[in-house]
């Protein structure tokens, strides 16, 4: 899954090694070049390296017809599944789903029709407490406990999945909101994801810029984050006016104290 | 002036050190990908970059349309002087004129429309034998023997251009072809060039792949230098199938000897 392509996207997948068949989804936050410009390349590039397998679009309405307007112009034709789902940006909807994930979009707060994005696993399946079950039962007793359900077995007896299991991994929380001045409405959407990425393009300084553009400063992506209470907060899109990050963690740390700030090939885990 | 632009083309700018606001004029030869791509995302960085100067963008039918597109998305407006200059590629003619130079294009053989370019510089001013012209001479004497015009004095006295200058710098000229499949068509628009740029996607021992996809390969190029009696050849647009550029030196070398393979951030001078 990929969230948002701007120019130059394929570029830095080479860099980092990621295979780009493995690339199944990509969902774009808003039609402004810095998040979709790549698209049209990636695309079709896709095609060259011989893609068979379905690629699904996700964003705003008018990005298909502007897409497909730079593929056609150089009679590029596709020859792979390829789908454009174009949703309205102000409202909260399931974009994807499948046995262990979620991904919903929520509306956010920029110039143009914009959405942010949770990415949300489904629990994980329970773990069985192997010291406890005798070794006569057949695996479909396994997958019932391991789901939740109890086993009855040939005499009739039952054993319950809370006794014979304990709680698989814990689901995790992926939030994404870019762009978006400061707006508490997005808080319900993004309560208590284990990450949440929020832009914070300025400091402080700039705050009445920051509105004006419709971004948000790293003091208000660290009161979003306290009023959401995540555990961790990622900044991102800074403007290049500031030479260092740093500034950037201490405003954000006024309100909130878990803060990176993102860079080039940043890999996390949370 | 930028000949072409592919996705990225903004980066390269940047690693190469190349300012931004130089450029205004974009020749884009045909509507492919990896010709045009980048032309939404710079046009918009020369905005956020606070352009006001004109920026001239010459390619074939349907350009404007698919870019403007890309930044209509977004609701990108462009408040800068954007010139789209929409041409039919089969047409050879005049895309640009100065004092100095002409900017001429002619039709390529591809897939799609494409056009190759010729820049032409006009003839430099002529040199004056400083050695033979009295002091007392006033500014525009001299400038009239530069340009090939004789100068006559308050006494009447004719003085020749020809006798009192010598002649100026060489006009050089510059042919760019790509993506093109050999085509000896191309070489009345070429011939005499001080370096010819001539697509060599394909060695030898994929001919008859160059011939299905409208491109060359390095030995047809050397003969199309060859037929053109051009000075330089420079190779280019090699597929990445091949590890090394080296075979294709010695494939044009068949037909042609001066002959270098570009590669990123090559200078040359003629």
């Amino acid at each position: 899954m990929l969230i948002d392509c701007g120019e130059g996207t394929q570029s830095q997948l080479r860099r980092y090694k990621i295979r780009f068949q493995d690339i199944q989804h990509i969902f774009i936050s808003h039609l402004h070049g810095d998040h979709f410009f790549g698209l049209p390349g990636l695309i079709a590039t896709f095609r060259l390296l011989g893609r068979h397998h379905a690629l699904h679009v996700y964003g705003p309405l008018g990005m298909k017809e502007a897409v497909m307007g730079m593929l056609l112009a150089g009679q590029t034709h596709i020859d792979y599944p390829l789908f454009f789902h174009e949703v309205d940006t102000q409202t909260p909807q399931v974009l994807f789903e499948d046995q262990g994930l979620v991904v919903r979009s929520f509306p956010l707060n920029h110039r143009v029709p914009t959405q942010g994005f949770l990415f949300e696993q489904k629990p994980g399946l329970r773990h069985i407490r192997r010291s406890m079950i005798p070794d006569q039962w057949p695996k479909y007793a396994y997958d019932l406990l391991k789901s939740g359900r109890d086993y009855i077995d040939d005499q009739g007896q039952s054993f319950s999945s809370s006794e014979y299991t304990k709680p698989g991994l814990p689901a995790k929380k992926y939030a994404f909101c870019s762009d978006t001045q400061f707006d508490t409405k997005i808080v319900p959407y993004i309560q208590g994801a284990n990450l949440l990425y929020h832009e914070s393009t300025f400091l402080n300084t700039e705050k009445a810029l920051a509105k004006k553009t419709g971004h948000s400063t790293a003091e208000q992506a660290g009161m979003i984050a306290a009023m959401a209470s995540v555990e961790n907060l990622m900044l991102g899109h800074f403007s290049t006016r500031y030479p260092s990050t740093e500034p950037f963690i201490a405003e954000a740390n006024l309100h909130f104290n878990q803060v990176v700030c993102a860079h080039e090939g940043l890999e996390l885990s949370c």
